[in-house]
């Protein structure tokens, strides 16, 4: 099995808010990348992509941030709608398309047929399982998953992880390429859905989503007692504020239980008065401009009533 | 139905790792407290509790803590195997005598029987329904759980849980113990097993030990990946060293899966070879003296194996 060891042109598919991250965070790491997306329009709105992107480097990164680093990072980025074209020399493919199966599986044919036989694949889905679709890309032995999250230059893990058919060598050259490019690689061994993140983050978000469905207690104590009793930083309704309402209606929603769905109502509600979570400034909580925490929103809270519902 | 405000004269009955430091809290808050434990060795013993304790202090408050006070503190604690001279005059009793049922019942019949009808009647109980014992008191009216985290001046929440039978009186009186004693109190506004810090922390750890177990990551990695992407200071398996592979081997035990049961059993071998968890130095991690995290224990690690069974 042949290994992946340079990686030097780099293309991420999707130019969307982790797409977007995926190919700056290559491009600071002195990677060239083309940047392929099916829709021009997306294209042209890579300016502000990178203005928001540049934002987080210069609030998150200390002296990490380089505005002449990030300069030449996107001077090194080549914006392109044809596919072929963009892995034709590429030693990586990073898919970050939408969360369509159908969609996933015409990209990766095309990119099978089109790329060289030495490239690395990778997708970064998130809910869909890899092995779900590496086939169609003709090539499943170099196929991985390789996850991030959102805000990448900060939250930096990049979990690689392979299917069945997976060769350890590929799942070696993402955890290598993860590295080059400033990432905390971790090695996921199985393939499983929600990577490591997302299958310790569900199950916790839920209990806390489920103790205030049940009427046990408000958003506000649940956090404060996550954090005072072991010490961390942010509570599950803080953690619902960073996802946003609009991923965690979805999961909640598609978990299924009479609560589950009770909440993913309440999310929506939220949703629809313009209140998605920290991206807007309120959640469970207010925030200022900054992003700084300002405090509960009392109408979360459960007052008189038994359930959030009732 | 009365109400619950002043609490000079607490009485907190069992004094052992727990019991202890919930005597302390209180006593070092200015209140007068009957420390109360049938086995007589174990009174003789409360200077060791109290030299553990002030370690702590010491080391978690900063300026909160003050020697002199301390002193002051322990000098208004009376040790007494005499249980119903330990209630006579109690405004508060706290019981935190260990997790047997039957025993629970026995204990609180005979506060019951010996204590004046205008003191809060309170359990600390972590495992058991307060409900399933509450009646024994005769008095389920004025009985509510206090449950407190170990190392209570540092992770000082107070969840204050009522059953179906509590009076609000009874609640929002323990509630305002809480917070005269220096906790965060936590209004637990319905009876649920665990309250809202394990209800949280269960689900979640147990997420972590299934990865391991299902051979898809090492432990090191799913704390990374945890840190790394929330922002959160400790993963799973950093938490599993803090609550010690006792208690963890126990709840694992009894959640009854196959992989559940597995992971206590490697607990379990730790246990036996002298490792469970920060208190005694090695867990998942080592520690240096002052429990500073000196790195992973390799031998955790799946290496080639599959499983951590196999």
């Amino acid at each position: 099995m042949s290994e992946f060891t340079r990686f030097e042109q780099v293309t991420v598919l999707g130019t969307g808010v982790l797409g977007s991250q995926i190919i700056m965070q290559a491009a600071y790491h002195g990677k060239k990348v083309m940047a392929y997306d099916a829709v021009p329009a997306a294209l042209e709105n890579l300016d502000k992509r990178w203005a928001w992107i540049r934002q987080g480097y210069e609030a998150d990164l200390g002296e990490g941030y380089d505005a002449a680093r990030f300069d030449e990072a996107i001077a090194r980025i080549t914006p392109t709608s044809d596919l072929a074209e963009a892995v034709a020399d590429a030693d990586i493919v990073i898919e970050a398309v939408p969360e369509s199966l159908d969609l996933k599986r015409d990209v990766w044919a095309k990119v099978g047929a089109a790329a060289p036989a030495t490239t690395l694949f990778a997708t970064n889905t998130s809910s869909l399982l890899p092995s779900s679709f590496a086939d169609a890309s003709g090539h499943p032995e170099r196929f991985v998953a390789l996850h991030y999250a959102n805000r990448i230059w900060a939250q930096n893990t990049a979990e690689a992880m392979g299917t069945a058919k997976s060769s350890p060598e590929a799942v070696a050259g993402a955890l290598q390429y993860a590295e080059e490019t400033g990432m905390v690689p971790v090695h996921v061994r199985k393939e499983v859905p929600g990577y490591l993140l997302n299958s310790l983050l569900i199950p916790w978000l839920q209990a806390g989503s489920r103790l205030y469905m049940n009427g046990v207690a408000n958003p506000a104590d649940i956090d404060r007692t996550w954090r005072v009793a072991t010490g961390n930083d942010a509570g599950p309704f803080q953690t619902y504020d960073v996802v946003g309402f609009n991923v965690a209606a979805h999961v909640s929603r598609n978990a299924g239980a009479d609560w589950q769905i009770g909440f993913a109502d309440l999310l929506q509600k939220s949703i629809d008065a313009g209140h998605s979570g920290l991206a807007d400034g309120q959640g469970f909580y207010r925030y200022g401009p900054n992003g700084e925490n300002l405090g509960p929103v009392e109408d979360w809270n459960l007052g008189d009533k038994d359930t959030p519902l009732g």
